[in-house]
């Protein structure tokens, strides 16, 4: 399956390089790219860079659409271009996985209305401002409504990537590239022990 | 304190961005930069590419020395070129940290000789022919001997960065990093639930 990874300016470095961690141990079934609006360099005041290709050039036939959270997203959530661009990639892709706050991206696209999703729970307040007619869960540590997986803060990423390969290849796949990462993956996907404060 | 991260090909994603994330939510303490023997990008083969300066450029006044692991050091322990400039550098460096197999190139040193180190159980057995000299535990989740640190696989290193952390600023402030990222710190630092095969 071929995914595609949103990046912006300010994203949140685990978000991202966590599930890239365990859908990059399954190279035989996945390929991994990263995207921004304009292409080229993207940085983030951890100090990552990374090497971007355009958001216009993912092709239709995309299987997973992965939408990191961050500081960034405050800014993000009022650009139109992209969230004109996310909606249309959201759309056609089989899958759309968000992590932390990049469920406040893919809430302004609309996508998410009458859907159950959920975030970090340190920034919850702000993100439900983003989507009034999203079914927010704040005790979820990861969420799935049809094609769409929400997941709770930074790590939370992680175990909701290693909840989908559970979905997808079964639990003693996902359960065998957890013991190969040394994580103790929270399997319990309804009950975050982080809460919303 | 400025940290100089080791990119090399086929580094272990996670090995880097883990306690990339973990230091760069601390911004006003810790400055990240990331080096590689030549400069330029390092990919890896999760489809992550990331700039990087010259390891020559780093300069003596360093006090993190961050060293990851990854498929691209049973091809770096044979780097003679690159394991003497890790031996230059973390020689002058303040603290030196491994993760993952990461602990392979720094015993390829010789400065882990009678002291305490780990690595990844799952590559155990390898790791140790890389430090005949070195007092290898293999109970530890990470390991402090003198101003090393080193973890064992993966994830390891996001706990060791913690605990890093809290040796530097106290507990209280790195289980508050811990609850920032939503990630369920493992504290104990000698009894990983990970074990060598």
């Amino acid at each position: 399956m071929n995914i595609a990874v949103l990046l912006f300016d300010d994203f949140e470095t685990l978000d991202v390089y966590g599930p890239v961690e365990v859908f990059g141990r399954l190279s035989d079934l996945y390929t991994i790219k990263f995207y921004s609006l304009n292409g080229g360099q993207i940085e983030n005041r951890h100090g990552v860079s990374a090497l971007t290709e355009k958001l216009e050039d993912i092709k239709e036939d995309l299987e997973i659409f992965i939408v990191p959270g961050g500081m960034g997203t405050r800014k993000e959530v009022e650009n139109k271009l992209l969230i004109d661009k996310i909606k249309e990639i959201a759309t056609f892709s089989k899958f759309v996985l968000t992590v932390c706050t990049g469920s406040s991206l893919l809430a302004r696209t609309g996508l998410l209305d009458n859907k159950t999703a959920t975030s970090n729970k340190r920034a919850f307040a702000w993100v439900v401002t983003n989507g009034a007619n999203v079914n927010w869960n704040e005790k979820a540590r990861w969420t799935i409504d049809d094609k769409y997986y929400t997941s709770s803060g930074v790590s939370a990423g992680i175990d909701m990537t290693l909840g989908f390969i559970s979905d997808r290849h079964g639990i003693d796949f996902a359960r065998r590239i957890a013991v190969e990462i040394e994580y103790n993956w929270t399997e319990d996907k309804d009950n975050d022990t982080f809460k919303v404060e």
